[in-house]
């Protein structure tokens, strides 16, 4: 069955497969020391235009969000994000589990806004009794946000200067990266993250990698002896060349930004068919991830044809549902969604 | 240059990078609910003659430890391992990173005695003050060790009867468990293992693998909640799909087990290379890591033909090297070493 | 001065301190072993009708809440609480830095409502990825709340029984338990809490003792090895006859409730001379804490003749201060109160 | 029975009960900003020569080694201690609650050599892994070691040079500080400690205190938001006076030191009746503590007489036994045990 389920349920471009195969026998040494890591941190680093940056590699969203967060922050610090952010709700509790608190601000259209930050922050130090809370120690945003949403290039000037402000460091998980950058109405650069925060990560999992997240500090500031704070975390990878070689490919003519334009594409052709179809859309989305309002009876309907996620209960009788699109979702796999809600108005 | 330097310097068994390829466009559904995990665990629980076995993949050995150890434990208590052993020395602390400490035994051979952990176990309890100690919660042994030797049968059978009398979990750390299987002296099964300890896992990373170990738990009995506890732990893979291709790869027609054959092999000949050679064994292996003495000269000679690698100090002027067979280990391999040595003796 | 800022500005009720003195030169054995706990401990079963129940002894609040709770749960759940809790707010991350989170609920006049948490727990497991999020592990009530307010004895029982339902623990900070027991209007006893949650502390600190909790474990309840996890979080004191004593005399001819029912008397004789003098409460609270919102000039004003304490900005032009009573409180302090607001009229 | 069980048998110095009892009614601020924890720490600061020193009071000694170890190391780092260390043995793993391992290294005497200290370091750097192993993050001592020896100032230099060539803290448990410095043998003062140390406590609870550390950091090295780190380990007293009022009376007209030296003149008694009595001592030790090697059945005869504490097994028929003398212990106790001692002979 066609499927619009999330951006991780094919494999990996095939580009990448092929330089995993090209060089499956090269033998190297271990643990991220090989020429495969250092090649694609180069070319990362050519991307970012941050020539300073360190590059590591990881292998999943959330033990990047917990190890490199954890790094940053001081003993008992909290971080400060979106109440919808992805570390407050759908990471099982993987901030706290490093001893840390999440320090919730309500979302705004599934981001932070730079004014709630700033009062936040101002109202903590305000307090006479803030000693006795949780100092917040970093401030964590993703982009795009876990609603699709994009911060403009104002909005994360702004977050940037307020941390800078308080000596913050910002932190950016760009789980789905690409799509932010690539999507149609953005004004944001990859250079332009790189020195607005102070580290984030080019997802490759949800981007066309079997596995793998390249974390970038962008100002040659990875944390003291980081590669062991990353081995008692249980994320260093023995044979580390198989996050190198897929991000070396990713990197490699523009690979990672192709695949990227594809799914955009084949979103907006996405949005087009739903709205045709009459589906009410939850949020507006700018990338990858479409989310829309339907009744039920119709959801169940359209369940029998293709897959999609389930998002929220919207109310009694109907229910928000996403789409994504990824480097595999094809014009045909948009045809036959646009068949499957046709049959759904007979 | 021919390495022997580690078992995870190449990339996968050739099959395994197929069954990748082959599966690649299929979607499935994330976190290892996918049908190749499924397809994998069923031919896991064969092989170990554990019909109710609960199977499940992460990605590292480190990790494993951290993430299975912390599961059976209660908050606080501590592991009993040899003093060499791995989560001991060479993870970064990573269990006490979960908050359990390590309560060491000195090593025998590599292993952990089944006379001195009754005697650990005797005295911690015989003592006024216990309950101001670290309460033992779980025991670890490696298979092989981390000296390449093997528990006997009757000595895990000895291990197995003390922790079911003191009902403590045994864990048994299988990163190179295919290379222990296949050893020619071995009197150890997987169903042995299945059947003695109450965790396992069968190390995929250093066996032929591009990532990954199989977790079992082979009487139904995984922790509460242990997807989530995984997720917590960073440790759960949006493209699980990348465990189960491989695992459902290796544990078809057995060749998990002959990629173990090749590197024993290989071990042998090395083996009988190094002793040719007048080289001194520091401790006898059965497996696919053989521990030499060397000359420091000779060793700094060696290292220009040959890659190795460095494992302690042994006195003033000799060194404890390592050499590692694997799957891509061949005969033409180890005839450069016989040379390189020969060179040597000039 | 005078001072309302707190209810552990003085020392210990002067019969506390007697009962020190009496007992100071008799040796005992540490760490909680006692006789003098034991006898705390008989007092406590029996004034809680709980004959049954596991009463040990701990320093302070936070601890107590941190080292209690963090045994009841597993390994990353979560604990439930209104949002105003004092473990969500003033701990200082003390829950996350055991590993767990703080799950919060908006809440209801400083209470967690019944109905309310049942909402969240259906939500819970009706979510699809419930598995990716905290698990609720433990539910947190305090009683009095934060805000001085009560739990009447049928939402205790309602509390009470959707934790029985979802088999989880409910747990009650009594860190001011006297104070709520001794309100005027209250249906709640003793014997009540001790039969409707399944641990709670008797606080002592904040009711006449010079520090000291007594954590009560209604049916025999205390977690496994439960003085060893006391003594890893570093909670277990070697005089534990310091505590011991404290309650054993608190707990004698209704010395804590005597306390509690002076501070009490006090207190709303204080309510009576703050409404007489024209000042808005803030919530209306039955027990020892009275929360007033005052205009910032004659805050100020009244800040040079009573100590009281600041609760929070209320807007641009007022403030939330509160005034606490406790056994030390005397006629003759809410005069000098009475005397101070009426300078303030003119 | 006359007790040499601990040094935390009784209550407090009468001295010191007068002080809680004269200051009682007074009102102060809490959490440790009153008056007396400020006149204490003036007091510590003038008796350390270190004017510059941060002071904090903390409630026991297994809570101090935890708070502030934890706040000295790095995330993950490791606290290199002599094996047979408090922190090591006899914490219940709280060192590994807050996620840092115990690196030990044999001791000598009870205590932690210098040179096997320097050996400890150059070896691990040595080692081509060490990025895989925990990193040495602070370095642990007690003085008096739990075996009752002290170091002598040339031995603390050592220590301190090393560390500071490493860059890594050095800590002092103080638990009975004390009785190390009124030992008759000993050349190490109070000031001496504060300037070869990094932060060490004062210990109070074993020194006549009801409870009670007094951490010093001596160069104004308190670490950023200690009071934070203090809450969040539960480890923040509220009503803080209990602990300042205690060490105001411990440090006036230098009560602590005269608590000690009657210890020590008592352990000097009892250690001259124990020879007497033919009693092999399991080692020499010139502070409170006295470790006598006895045989099984003499010890259950002196057992129905006097009250000691077992130590550990010695052999088949002997056991280490402890006495200990304290601020209470008096010539009367002595007479006691010599007389008990002599009815074993008969």
């Amino acid at each position: 069955m066609v499927s619009f389920e999330s951006d991780y349920s094919t494999g990996c471009h095939p580009a990448v497969l092929e330089a995993l195969a090209a060089t499956n026998l090269e033998p190297c040494s271990g643990y991220g020391s090989d020429r495969f890591c250092e090649r694609a941190a180069a070319r990362i680093r050519e991307a970012c235009a941050a020539p300073q940056a360190d590059v590591r590699f990881l292998a999943g969203g959330t033990q990047t969000n917990a190890v490199v967060l954890s790094a940053l922050m001081n003993p008992g610090e909290g971080v400060v994000a979106a109440d919808s952010g992805h570390i407050s709700v759908h990471e099982a509790g993987a901030i706290e589990c490093t001893g840390h608190k999440v320090l919730t601000i309500p979302e705004r259209n599934g981001k932070l806004a730079a004014a709630d930050l700033r009062a936040y922050l101002e109202n903590f130090y305000a307090d006479a009794n803030w000693e006795h809370m949780v100092i917040p120690g970093a401030v964590f945003i993703s982009h795009p946000s876990e609603l699709g949403t994009l911060y403009s290039l104002a909005e994360l000037e702004k977050l940037s200067e307020i941390c800078r402000d308080y000596e913050i460091p910002l932190y950016l998980d760009g789980a789905r990266l690409g799509y932010g950058l690539a999507a149609r109405c953005t004004d944001v650069t990859l250079p332009d993250i790189a020195r607005l925060v102070d580290a984030f990560y080019i997802g490759g999992t949800k981007c066309g990698a079997l596995c793998g997240e390249a974390v970038v500090f962008p100002r040659s500031n990875a944390p003291h002896h980081f590669l062991t704070h990353v081995k008692r975390h249980g994320a260093l990878m023995a044979k580390g060349r198989l996050l190198g070689v897929q991000f070396d490919a990713l990197f490699t003519d523009g690979l990672y930004f192709r695949i990227a334009e594809n799914a955009i594409d084949r979103a907006e052709e996405l949005k087009a068919v739903l709205e045709e179809a009459g589906c009410e859309m939850f949020r507006p989305s700018p990338t990858n991830q479409q989310f829309v309002i339907m009744e039920n009876g119709k959801m169940e309907a359209l369940a029998q044809q293709v897959k999609f996620s389930f998002w929220e209960r919207f109310d009694e009788t109907h229910t928000v549902i996403r789409f994504v699109t990824s480097w595999s979702t094809t014009e045909e796999d948009i045809a036959v969604l646009r068949d499957a809600l046709a049959t759904l108005d007979d």
